[in-house]
């Protein structure tokens, strides 16, 4: 079944990206980034929240503060990539929704003035905007290496001290440097995950 | 900046998509769902969990069966949409992990052994692919109707009695018919969502 997305674009998405382990010098800078953000703040969230807010830690100052939070296995590569983002949701996406979901006025007042349903709604359309992200990251023409293996609640205190960002996942960035990539591992059938009813 | 990813993909994928309201009556395939699965399927998730399945609505009972849990203002464009997917946690991935996983061995019985464990990580890692799998169905040129606007506990009643899904996302799918866009709604400039320390 033919995709109307042409092959190049597959390849550098899907096919032919990998998650890297390691990172050449070439350095990744600040509009990389933003010119990613700006392609992926176009999909979808739910009434627009848009909760994803980026942290690109640069300095070797702020590259140490985050090193010292992410596990063993994951410190030197956080310590050598060109860039690392911090991905984190916004708990206070609800001050921007006057302007971003003008249509239903007042929602930032009534379906989303508690924080607890700001957690529930924030992770989940901040998680769909880190999909956006991680595809974007290789639409870029850069390699992602998406870590969970972090104390999330340490980075937050270390770099979201007001307690208004939740750390969602940590991503080295740049181009694969040598022996970058680990073999893929399987993957479902589609059959396995897709049933008809 | 220019990013890799060519102007046509990023137009389809990004640019020129938007969230479809109304289909036309051209049918959506279970084959096309499985080649939109079998690209995702390789974008990343931890420990390549690989937790989203998805349930294609498509006899007229079950359609019912699924419309009666939607909130009113998404009841029509369900019975309607030539395709619904129900986007859901399988919360028993770890039973797939030795062949998804082999790299450590045991993560079934040790790290996911708990059922709250897999609920975090799960939702966490199918709200990833979830976001891959709507650009996914952008990629085999249909438009996604994405929508939160539903009761989950009801859906997850009617579609997996046995507790083992939990339903994230329901997503219509077709070719976009008469009046299909809203305007699309402002999105926040890189410079807000993105800060370098």
């Amino acid at each position: 079944m033919a995709l109307a997305l042409d092959d190049a674009a597959q390849n550098l998405l899907f096919r032919e990206a990998h998650t890297a382990q390691t990172f050449a010098d070439t350095p990744v800078s600040d509009e990389q980034i933003h010119a990613v953000y700006d392609l992926i703040k176009l999909a979808p969230t739910a009434f627009n929240l848009s909760p994803l807010r980026l942290t690109l830690v640069r300095t070797p100052e702020a590259r140490e503060r985050l090193v010292q939070h992410m596990s063993e296995g994951n410190k030197q590569k956080t310590r050598t990539a060109p860039l690392t983002a911090i991905l984190s949701t916004d708990l206070d996406f609800h001050e921007r929704l006057p302007e971003l979901f003008p249509a239903v006025p007042g929602l930032k007042d009534s379906l989303f003035a508690e924080l607890e349903t700001r957690e529930q709604h924030g992770r989940f359309n901040a998680a769909l905007q880190a999909g956006y992200f991680l595809l974007g990251v290789r639409a870029a023409g850069l390699a992602a290496g998406p870590m969970t293996g972090l104390d999330a609640g340490s980075v937050d205190k270390e770099f979201f001290g007001d307690g208004k960002q939740r750390t969602l996942l940590v991503v080295n960035i740049g181009l694969p440097g040598e022996d970058a990539f680990r073999p893929r591992a399987p993957r479902l059938a589609a059959a396995e995950a897709v049933t008809t009813v």
